[in-house]
């Protein structure tokens, strides 16, 4: 199942994907059935619904961050091949993260807005989870039961105040600094979330062009090892890093004010942001 | 007002701090007032009540964080004038910060649990301030209207993870890392908080003892400077840096367990936490 968030006349709702956008009452009015007014209702206690093929799809909405307020959004670095590769940097064991605010999280046509004091606008394409129940010292093996599904998500990031801070958290915690969705699909949905293929382009131009495959501490490592050290709780989103080519490590061509960024993730839809400097 | 979060017969529920506690039911009476049900509500919509002196004292409690679900949690490094110095850093002219996740914090009195993989824990005594209001992009001038209040703040943290990942999150994130508390105390009660004594004790033994004036960037800079980057949200939690004399950068002399670590700040009362390896 994909869901969205959806702002439809001003108010909060949320709908399932299906090629176009099934607004929630139109499912409920087609299987006769009474769905949870708010989203994170329902995907604290997701029920599987086969949407209607003959179902009318929603025109107008606009489509929010698939979650809202997560307890936390926690961002692992250095964790594609690739990407370690291009700055020299052994692969670690564990995972090194930073955190990011709930105020970064924008939808998936949202507008990327960076204040002129930022310098070096970047991006980063990551594959995200979603935990689904609360845990703590989970077993890898017993890992995948947590999570509730997967999301594209842009770590945007001041590459000049991410460098100069030395620690990466502010220069990543600008409001808008974390585009996401285009919704949640549901971990039934993938069967092999390590053969999906990552793309960014800017302007048209691809930019970054790799695979799930190249992730080196998978879901089930990541929540073994966090679990180790906090309680993970439902809705807390976790991004798992992001591959070769943002601009700081490849060609420096940092983003410009107008700047169209999409980012592309097999089976889980596309983001796309325009840069506004303001 | 100084205002505590409780446990009571196994129910959260909030009072006043006058000497001891007097439950929120208890002023209720005394002043034919009725009060919201829920803390952070007062908190949200603070009204000034005068608690009588010849309320009766709670004396089966236990206290909690006083603040529980913020959105989000901000520490400041390198922010106090002996401590920088201790490192050979020069103060930053703007906030490093990090962040830490709601399931870090406990109240006054609880036990600081560390697993065993933990192999350097140390202790940072800090003032914590927490914001009332939602802001953004707030002249220093302005900032001390979006303070709600303040509380004592140890931000405990794992050397050799700390150090082992240099990005700081992952070593000061384990559950139980933020004791806080021993209650809220108003911005109002606090004339000057940059002349106030904060010092902490290892098993009785002074090992911090140092003034808020010796504070790099006061709340007011880093209201305007953090609010430039991301929006503030009510009961967010940013904690000011720590002054000189953590074991790290001192003596070595790590956490064992059993050991007592035992904070205050002058007005804002005192932390006592148990440490337990696990």
């Amino acid at each position: 199942m994909k869901i969205a968030r959806l702002l439809v006349d001003g108010k909060e709702s949320y709908g399932f994907f299906n090629k176009r956008i099934i607004v929630k009452e139109e499912v409920e009015n087609m299987l006769d059935i009474k769905l949870p007014n708010n989203m994170d209702e329902f995907l604290l206690d997701i029920k599987d619904i086969s949407i209607p093929s003959d179902a009318k799809y929603l025109t107008d909405y606009k489509l929010l961050p698939p979650i809202t307020k997560p307890s936390k959004i926690i961002c692992l670095g250095f964790n594609y091949l690739d990407h370690s590769k291009e700055q020299n940097i052994k692969p670690p064991d564990e995972p090194v993260i930073f955190m990011k605010p709930r105020t970064t999280l924008i939808g998936a046509f949202d507008d990327i807005i960076a204040p002129r004091l930022v310098k070096e606008l970047d991006y980063e394409a990551e594959m995200a989870f979603v935990i689904s129940k609360r845990c703590k010292n989970v077993n890898k093996r017993e890992a995948m039961k947590y999570v509730l599904g997967y999301m594209v998500f842009n770590d945007v990031s001041a590459r000049d105040i991410q460098f100069k801070d030395k620690q990466w958290t502010r220069g990543k915690s600008f409001d808008t600094f974390a585009p996401c969705g285009p919704y949640l699909t549901t971990k039934d949905e993938i069967d092999d979330p390590y053969n999906l293929r990552i793309i960014t382009k800017i302007n048209g131009e691809v930019r970054q062009n790799s695979y799930t495959s190249k992730m080196n501490l998978k879901i089930e490592d990541i929540i073994e090892s966090l679990s180790k050290v906090m309680t993970l709780e439902p809705l807390d989103i976790i991004a798992t890093g992001t591959p070769a080519g943002t601009a700081m490590f490849s060609n420096k061509r940092f983003l410009n004010d107008n700047d169209l960024v999409e980012i592309e993730i097999d089976k889980l839809g596309q983001l796309a942001n325009r840069v506004r400097f303001v």
